[in-house]
């Protein structure tokens, strides 16, 4: 691994009063490329302007894939990472499915710590904020020809995580469009599943929602995912979240809280969630919560779901509701406040 | 518009031996941004670099969409466009889809024709090559967050092609992965809708065949397209295609052979095709023949098909097969060697 740093920081005390997500950029930012068959040195350099043409491959074919991770700070300054094996694990499953090459474990977790052991000033204190790191895969070649590309670019960004959502989102429940088929690449982080994502969004927020909640393509009467969240629903004292299937993310943070649930006792169910039923419970009180989950957002509850016509009001965020409880508990393993019983917070040492 | 001529060409004789698609570039490109909510002025300068961070939006998030025409030169040095309203038509159409602005028609026709008169030299000659024209847009924010981009750039870059295929083509019958879903972006020419059929077509690949017969991603029982084309089969005198819906290509070169086999007294049904009824037709003798469609092959028909463990070897093209009538008619037209009863043909007017 080779680094050139920056000669003169852009880090100023106005960096963490950053109000957007992901359009604060870090000093440095990490390149591997791969050609000639093989992964070549990765170098940490100024984040800054690469040279492509407009021919560039992706911007054509969308062969890329992305990953969300954070890098939390202490209250002694330590950083952490959160279990940073397993978007390690899932960008190489993004890459089988849109066949680009596996990126060595050595490139992504050595090189993930060394670029955020040397940007560790760009990580926020503030409980809350965060510095979002975003590893992504994509296709370089230079050419217009509708099969795989020869080349690609592996850089890891990091830019401030302000505080993403604050309020309890109302939702729309996808009854036309989709996200994902069976067979298809909903299970990747890959590219085209966002840029498909953003009309059906829009036509959501002209009607007064923050985001989608996606159904299967089939019949539109199971839940999937909200927006680009995992989805939970509570029903007394069950949490119920979608299955993973070739058409769910496999999120990390849906993960973690499944795990973090079972540890208070809470019972969890892994299976498909009917619309109607949360229609039914919401009708005859059982429905305590729904909410999403995500790297970027954490946990964010909802208040209101759309469905065709119909808008159900969810019940009123108390003192008794699981979301901001778990939230709580995640974003203290994260921080180094609380004790981490699974292990899934890692120190990046500094060199 | 603007235009900025290159110094000095880089067309040599050589260009024309080209035997890859879509990577030997003419000498200008057509480049218009969009910003500030519109599209600004368009600029026709040297195909080169321009420089972007690797945080440009559509690198994550594939808010791409593209389209795919040819220039042609007739005999006496006349360079023709074919149907180029079509392909304006439906780039805003992807565009929408993907929520992108449109692009003026004035820019998107004008500045290409502009384009192409400038590089007229770059169109081949000899019949059967074209110069290919690929219209782009992507999005270009410098942020990686997962919303649509405010700023895009379109794109029109052309490249020498050559004889695309040259011999039928075996393809196998996707019975796991699928292309597109009922709601989703298929019909679209989205950047993504390609980055996620690389990976099942190396399998098809490592199997012998060069292609993939995507079905429904329901039951994977009909015929939905053939690799990046449109998909026809004859069962004894009659056509058959699948009809459009957004999950199938509304193609160009499809819409022009269903006139043309018309207008030659053919019978064209648009309609499901059921895989087992090709299935069938082949064993009682009724299949005539299948064959695939679009800008780049135009037509090529297929060798044989593979189903599961099965492979069905196709009847032998012969002078009575439709489909090579069927390209030498359409070519006929786009070479200006044949009358153009349907008007498609567009001459590129010398300024």
């Amino acid at each position: 691994m080779r680094i050139e740093n920056i000669e003169k920081t852009r880090l100023t005390a106005d960096v963490f009063e950053e109000k957007n997500f992901g359009s604060s950029f870090s000093d440095h930012m990490l390149v591997c490329e791969f050609k000639e068959n093989e992964w070549q040195e990765p170098v940490i350099k100024p984040y800054g302007q690469i040279n492509f043409t407009p021919a560039m491959h992706a911007l054509h074919y969308g062969q890329a894939c992305f990953e969300g991770m954070k890098a939390f700070k202490g209250e002694n300054g330590d950083v952490f990472l959160f279990r940073p094996e397993k978007n390690f694990e899932r960008i190489n499953k993004s890459a089988e499915r849109l066949a680009m090459p596996a990126i060595p474990k050595e490139i992504f977790l050595d090189g993930l710590k060394a670029l955020i052991d040397l940007d560790r000033a760009w990580v926020p204190s503030k409980y809350g904020m965060s510095l979002y790191i975003r590893p992504v895969i994509f296709s370089t070649e230079e050419i217009i020809s509708a099969r795989g590309s020869n080349s690609f670019m592996f850089v890891i960004l990091t830019s401030i995580a302000p505080d993403y959502y604050n309020k309890p989102l109302r939702v729309k429940v996808a009854d036309h469009y989709s996200r994902a088929a069976n067979g298809g690449v909903g299970y990747a982080k890959a590219a085209g599943n966002y840029g498909a994502s953003f009309y059906p969004t829009g036509l959501a927020k002209e009607e007064g929602f923050d985001q989608v909640i996606w159904t299967d393509a089939a019949t539109h009467s199971y839940f999937e995912e909200a927006g680009t969240m995992n989805i939970f629903v509570r029903i007394e004292d069950k949490l119920l979240t979608a299955p993973i299937s070739d058409r769910i993310l496999n999120g990390v943070t849906r993960d973690s809280l499944i795990l973090l649930a079972e540890k208070n006792g809470m019972t969890v169910e892994q299976r498909p969630i009917e619309v109607s039923e949360v229609y039914e419970a919401n009708q005859n009180g059982s429905l305590k919560e729904v909410f999403g989950c995500g790297t970027a957002v954490v946990l964010n509850n909802f208040s209101a779901i759309g469905y065709t016509d119909k808008v159900m009001e969810l019940p009123e965020i108390t003192e008794e509701s699981w979301g901001p409880q778990l939230k709580k508990q995640m974003n203290e393993i994260q921080y180094g406040i609380a004790d981490d019983p699974f292990g899934w917070r890692v120190l990046v040492e500094r060199k």
